[in-house]
């Protein structure tokens, strides 16, 4: 038997449907076999608009100190950002990447089943890096006589895309191993490096020759990852047409929002689509869906994007089995298709998506 | 009879198979049917990536100054665009859309027929501001003790948003004018306005309050147009999944330029793809798609996205009747299906397509 292991998870629910799906994070942990040697402990935390109207701060000092201190990983649902600048309000997910340097957005996209548009399997995973670009969200405005103009600067350091390039070709490593274990030689392991550097020389240039230059190192070599590179608007024209090419995506902040998002929409539902936001020391889980309003309350919120960002955050854990225990068993729960929460055309109830899961376990 | 009227136009290939389309888009000009009353000349102009190694500049003053002192109308072939900076080169469309103000950038992307993935016809144009946002090219590099670092300015001003988005109001407008002229009552006018404010509430939020208030001109009311908003990441997600719900989305200029990639994938081929760079008093129609160096020469070319972005030229132009003959025979030859390139499925060589279309004006 593995030796045993505490780990401390803070739990960050957020707003609507994340008051939903984090107690199932909780519930698929709890429910993970002893023989794994697993035990959690966890730790209730606030954040979201929520928090923010009740208390004037959207991420309080609490919950970045506890999560620092205290927590191996952290589950977080979704917040309601509003559209409109609210005085004070900004968004606490950007905010907490950067407090706890969360500097990888991982996304792994994987179709349930071959589709008319898409007949291959999708089975693909955008690196964002998350700390920098856009996100320094350093503005200014200022008055000219043609009226007022604003300027946000884009950020990018050779650091932080080394950072990001590493983990993207650790990541490609890992996944042609697990393909490997399982037979699979479909797919070769391949980074592709997304940037605009025909337009952007000196920024996405920077992310460019860093990422190549991280990429080159010689255990990506010998564990077989080929790297290339893809201007982010042929990227994402390409990745629409053909997705099943696509291994690991490695981009900027913004670039990596942008692509995840469209890949999400290729297997049909942000409900399906995990995400981790790793850092040293920490990783937090997050579902790729919104707070979802129209469907707050009732029950109906897929848990599946939160069980896989359970199982992403125990990956970077280095906790394969137990992670593996979790992928194998929601995807039976797809592969059966009978407990579907309405966003996938079943009439299950979140409850019931989360128990047939656990029974899979 | 209309009044003759003489248009001089500017002819740039660029590089690759530019050299091949340009020429359908001057013979489309000249089959025109005498009727309309319309006359062209044409100048050859040299911009491109075999410009810049021949003469060591890839915009020459002398384009430049043709169009600006000679020309209506042009149009735009393709530029190779090498990935890694070239010292002393870059892009010569992006600074020619700065050059001439050519501020708006136009991309309507419509479906052929109906698919297994959308059943829906798509019919949507993208209206891309064409002149600032980090395309202002204004970045700088230095050193830290964790290594370079690089940064770009992001600028938004009041003035090309209103711009842009009283351009997207009129284009709305028009587009419901002319479904009206042909009984078509599938869809209302709607201006989807995108940005990403909740991250960026100086320079995105001033896209999208400059374009709220342009677009609640009284002139777009009694056209009745519908004025909405949406986060570029769930944009993105929502046109994969339900491109036909848009009509005409606006935009800065980098999240134009994905928005009309991705548009274009949902189509199928950027060979489809036409647009059009509009200033005051010059409008350069320009194909979506790039320099092609695989098939370049084997006159295999598809000459559709050229002959709609002339037809896109005379719309803005003001000649809407010689632009609806070239839509409609385009549309003719793509319904027929006989005579279509190899990246449509086809067989036919570039002449044949012009030829097809031309006997169908
Ligand atoms: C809510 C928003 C600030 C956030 C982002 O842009 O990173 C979201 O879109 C995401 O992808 O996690
Ligand atoms: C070639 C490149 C500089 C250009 C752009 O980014 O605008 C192209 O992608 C386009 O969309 O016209």
């Amino acid at each position: 038997m593995a030796a045993s292991r505490t780990l401390r998870i803070g739990l960050i629910p957020g707003d609507g449907i994340g008051r939903e799906v984090i107690p199932a994070g909780r519930r698929i942990l709890e429910a993970l076999p002893s023989s794994l040697g697993l035990k959690f402990s966890f730790v209730d935390l606030e954040a979201g608009f929520d928090t923010f109207k009740q208390t004037g701060v959207a991420l309080p000092d609490r919950t970045v100190e506890t999560l620092k201190k205290e927590c191996d990983g952290a589950l977080f649902g979704a917040v309601s950002s509003p559209v409109t600048a609210t005085k004070g309000y900004s968004s606490p997910i950007v905010a907490l990447r950067k407090k706890l340097d969360l500097f990888a957005n991982v996304r792994p996209v994987k179709s349930v089943a071959p589709s008319a548009a898409y007949p291959d399997p999708i089975d693909l995973v955008t690196v964002r890096e998350n700390t920098e670009d856009l996100y320094v969200k350093e503005e200014r405005s200022y008055d000219t006589p043609d009226g007022p103009v604003a300027e946000a600067i884009k950020r990018i350091s050779h650091k932080a895309s080394t950072r990001i390039a590493t983990i993207a070709g650790e990541i490609a490593a890992r996944r042609a191993r697990v393909r490997q274990g399982l037979g699979d030689t479909s797919k070769q392991a391949m980074v592709t490096v997304t940037h605009k550097s025909n337009v952007l020389p000196q920024t996405d240039g920077l992310f460019r020759s860093a990422s190549f230059a991280a990429l080159a190192a010689q255990r990506f070599q010998d564990a077989g990852v080929k790297v290339e590179e893809q201007i982010i608007d042929s990227m994402l024209y390409k990745l629409v047409l053909q997705p099943a090419y696509y291994d690991v995506i490695v981009a900027p902040n913004l670039y990596g929002d942008l692509l995840s998002d469209t890949a999400a929409a290729l297997v049909s539902s942000l409900g399906l689509v995990p995400s981790a936001n790793v850092g040293d020391g920490i990783v937090i889980g997050e579902p790729c869906h919104g707070s979802a309003p129209d469907i707050a309350g009732k029950g109906i919120s897929n848990p599946i994007a939160t069980l896989r960002s359970v199982a992403l955050m125990l990956d970077f854990l280095d906790l394969e089995e137990a992670a593996s225990k979790i992928y194998a068993a929601v995807d039976a729960n797809l592969a059966d298709g009978k407990l579907l929460t309405p966003d996938m055309g079943g009439k299950a109830k979140t409850d019931e998506v989360v128990e047939d899961v656990i029974r899979r376990l």
